[in-house]
């Protein structure tokens, strides 16, 4: 991958997903989805796929310190992740059965989702129970006669709706030490077990396909034993390997979404009359608003990239506090950044004549998801004060 | 009106409106706006209508003091004041036709409204020029052969879908003095120069009816001379006088929104296990978080309720800078006792399985609306410097 | 009292105080004292005396919402409030002696207090123990032989060094309830069994007289029995009713600073070139500034005032998380309010050739004396919590 | 220089400098002097010396980005930097003279310096104007007969008490470009026209020696041709060129005082007991702020680190807006984890006790010293604005 790929999709985002962006904000998915597939198909042929699978799977095998300004690139989208089949949870879900699923397994369900045929999600947060705690899990699984049997109810689980897999985690012991409780499993979506109670309405919003989040319910879902992933017991330990990256790919993806809001918000400045003589660019509150969200995203960026080299370098572990305080700066910082945008473009920002509205609406999310920035806060104060624990 | 008043409100509020909140969530305007008839129909005849209009107008000339704490209640519900007869804009336009309307602008316009029989809206804002500045105003009102013509584009014209009349501010006399450029028309909806180009989608929701934001154009729309409110040249001091109370009005509504939203922020905790034996309500927090909310309400009342006490003492014009003052401040609470509200309900709270992220979306404009926030500061910070120059 | 005495107080402070105020900042406390006596001679023969005592203390008997104003514009310089004998500590000793101490009391000490001959100050604070709990306060008192003696050490005892008396806070009872544990004792400050260890230095400064805060040590120190306050086990309900009106002191004084520093600000960027042809009160984010502490200090005065009314009532324990909501919001603006003062200032503003950075030092504490803000916060969010708890 | 430089470092800070430290908070001027001359020369012995000039100076040419770690570890102590002779103003006096002097002023100054014979100075900002702005400068130089005259007022001139030798900033061309009307000169400290007029009182304390800032006067103060570094001219472009890394070595000896201040705080909250079973280290409220003021140091650091790179490789006038955020980044964090410190610490924290007070005062000037934040907030938005402009 060189220099010019960056070029290539930053052109590619500002010019074919346009049209695709407004098919989004016009909520017509059934016409986003068909364009899409066709430049899902353009950019697998242009090889601007799967940039963190290995070749075997059309990929590049890029670290997470080469995919990271990619990432960015693509965020200036919520379509460009989509389009180069790069986009959660399908890039999460792939690199977990790159490295923890069985032969058998990655034939069936990875070289699918790495072809671009089919769609999988990801089901793990619990309308009932609070996600950041492990050990207040609802959904159980049984292995009964060589079968496990799965029992409960998930939500926000994106993309359930038309995927083709669904990869579910359970308590399999409760009485296990906390960390070692639950486990993963791979089901396929069309297990008579499996059901999708409805695409939640997200602020104002059921979406479609990938882009909606299921509430989904697994009823005596019966699988074979061999749909664990790992053994059990490592659904926790899975689960953390899977997010810590995860976080950095939103992370990057969120400073795409503030360069271009803070773009908009500069191209807007630079037209808008506030006076017979003069425009909104001029007004130092403006610009001092300008100065914070600069230095609000490139202080975010230098912590990413450091922390995917960290990561990169193999230290997960150690990495995880770093991870947690990089997700909260980032989603502060992004709904500062879109909040600065929306009020500059005084009532044109409400409307859905711009993205920012959008983005404001589905990234509102981002102090939620993956573990609420509370969370994440408590994670570093903790990491800080044992330095001075005796 | 008696304290009770108070209390039938709270009542109303919390019962009869959620049944229509649920249509409003599930975005069928059909069924809730018949529902919402209904309930418009009983308030009327218990007299819980037109609150601060004269009794010959089915009300009750509550003064802005008295008005404050019922709009404070009736803000719970995004419905409330609808269902009372005291919605923007209809609230304001009838104050204005009440007190600067000819006998024949009340007794064609104002009547109906006061019935509740018609509703109207209010066509000041422009998609090409900042509001806030009236010097920059596009549409245009030229005397020919006795009939006004009025030409030009507005946009957040609430209501505008379904309205029966139209007031609307146009520029006269480009030349005079900046504040004596623009005068206010009453314009019949079944104007043929009149025309709704569109309900604007708004944070993803086009809306309908009351419940919407019109784009409109006036092309040569043809109106009499006696279609004008005062004399001309007076619209900017009329709007003045019609946006100051509404600056009040708001504010109590949004304490209204800001109250439910911390009731239901502490209502969540207390039942949101975090860990096998504690609550969300536990956490400090949570808890300085709460404070901080309940102390920005506070102050914001206090400062609401002198603010309407000093409007009442007929002190509008000195009393500019205070309500400039309070619309900030107001505005910046609102938007964080929300935030809070969804943060704490997790992914929940983005969902539409409760209102918070209705009002998440819908009053993401009230820093925008009725000027932005920075003029407002403005408007106080040259107020403050005023005192010292010599 | 009339209005006039607040501009008699207004001229007052900002003529003959100035004076002494450059004593206070070159930091000779000799001649300082010396030129306050006389202002206090002064004050006292013009009856701008002893506000809140009755008039056979030479008083007026203002309530607290008669005497906020005075105390805001008294609050406008350092030295106001001592000048006219209504400073901390000994407003709030005079106080309480006033309401709980026996005939022989007020005649031994509020009598010479009340009249300007001594000084008082309060032992509460403790250097090893976190003041806002009554559980953790290492200070004891014993009856043996119809004596207390008393053990322990204090710190921020203000005004200890030269004090004639002081009002000291010690366990009577460990293993009663929490909050009847503790006993108040009159101590005259030549007991033997007393001694200030230093004038603590704060912020750089060790002050001197009523201007300082001691370390105080009490070893065996012997009082007859008479010398307690109300009855064994009053300490904890006579510190609350002493400290609840104390915080609204402070919290109008700390308002007058705000003006004090505000005012300044106005004043200096209305003269601060920023360009050959700009003031910085030209800069549009300055103005930003000044509007948000126009606001903050609105916010806080009207709660203020309608908290005073409030305790005026009689409502003093109702009131609790009221004055709880307003220490900390107060304090926080005031820290706000001179930061910006002193930022505005530039270089000069770090300097002592104004009376910024003496305000910066000597009322951090505001966040923390009488309770951090911290702990207040708390006290308002279980109070909001405990309406929606079953 | 090697990895173990930073650990001998942070011995010598930790232990060595304590006890300059009590000399330094109780004010005791000689006797600090006297301790420090003692380790100064130590660490000249020892080679911790003129880190960043060549090796003919006594030093290692260190370049930003290999002393940047060293100078946050210096910065745990307010004297660290100058044990090593790399304090300001003087390290950036040294870089001047030895990248723009002659050999002549090489000799001369440049290598007293490097041995810590003598202190220098830099008086550049002026009491009556706004230092931000190189066209109000007051202060002038005439040539006359083969001589330069130099007539002004400047303040802020740290160090000036003791120094032998002044660099000074004066207008030579008022009629020139902007930014070509300056030009430096350099003044023995014995000229009979330079006149320390006082040392500035500041945050109640008006210093000594290097820990001094100097109000001082030019009076027809005379020096030859050759006192000018550089051309006629220079003054502004070699004012960049010493302020730009000279805010970096400022950062990084920010974030030093940052950790020290965090890690005060955890450990006192890992001892203040809150109840009689838990420390004030156990409440989430005080653990998000830890979170908070960790991740507002990460980012500094690592946009600061990144600079000092930038810087390495030569790029010093395109870095000139990275240089302006960080600096207002970092400084508005420095005030933040200082603020918290104290409030963590309760009454110990605004005493002189602990070093947070000094802390506290000495470096609120961050905001303001080399430029205000508000002017570098301004360099960074319109270059950003920059991008968008046609």
């Amino acid at each position: 991958m060189k220099r010019d790929v960056y070029l290539i999709l930053r052109e590619f985002i500002q010019n074919e997903l346009r049209i695709c962006e407004d098919l989004l904000l016009s909520g017509d998915y059934a016409a986003l989805f068909k364009a899409l597939d066709k430049l899902r198909a353009e950019a697998r042929k242009s090889g601007l796929w799967n940039f963190t699978l290995p070749a075997e799977y059309e990929g590049h095998g890029l670290s997470y310190a080469e995919f990271a300004p990619l990432s960015e690139i693509l965020g200036w989208s919520p379509l460009g992740h989509y389009v180069c089949n790069v986009q959660a949870p399908d890039i999460g879900n792939m690199e977990l059965l790159l490295h923890h699923g069985t032969d058998e397994q990655q034939h069936r369900w990875l070289a699918p989702l790495a072809s671009g045929e089919i769609r999988s999600c990801f089901a793990m947060t619990e309308p009932e129970n609070a996600g950041s705690n492990p050990t207040l899990m609802g959904t159980k699984a049984e292995l009964k006669n060589g079968k496990w049997i799965i029992n409960g109810r998930k939500w926000f689980t994106t993309g359930a709706d038309g995927a083709g897999v669904v990869i579910v985690m359970a308590v399999t012991d409760p009485d296990a030490p906390k960390h070692c409780r639950a486990s993963m499993f791979i089901v396929s979506a069309d297990n008579p077990g499996f059901r999708i109670i409805r695409n939640i309405p997200v602020m104002g919003d059921a979406g479609s396909g990938w882009l909606s989040h299921g509430e989904v319910e697994f009823v005596n879902c019966t699988v074979d034993e061999s749909a664990i992933i790992g053994k059990p017991g490592d659904g926790f330990v899975l689960a953390q390997e899977r997010l810590g990256p995860g976080r950095i790919h939103h992370g990057m993806r969120w400073i795409g979404i503030a360069e271009r809001a803070l773009s908009m918000t500069c191209k807007r400045a630079l037209i808008r009359k506030i006076s017979p003589n003069t425009v909104l660019a001029d007004n130092d509150a403006f610009q001092s608003k300008v100065a914070e969200s600069r230095a609000d995203i490139e202080a975010v960026r230098a912590l990413m990239l450091s922390t995917a080299s960290f990561l990169d370098s193999g230290s997960m572990k150690s990495g995880r506090s770093r991870i947690s305080l990089i997700k909260f700066l980032a989603s502060d910082m992004l709904m500062k950044v879109l909040d600065f945008a929306i009020q500059t473009h005084g009532a044109l920002g409400v409307t859905d004549d711009t993205i920012l509205s959008f983005f404001y609406r589905h990234e509102r999310g981002a102090r939620i998801y993956d573990g609420p920035d509370e969370v994440h806060m408590m994670v570093v104060a903790r990491e800080e004060l044992k330095k001075y624990r005796s």
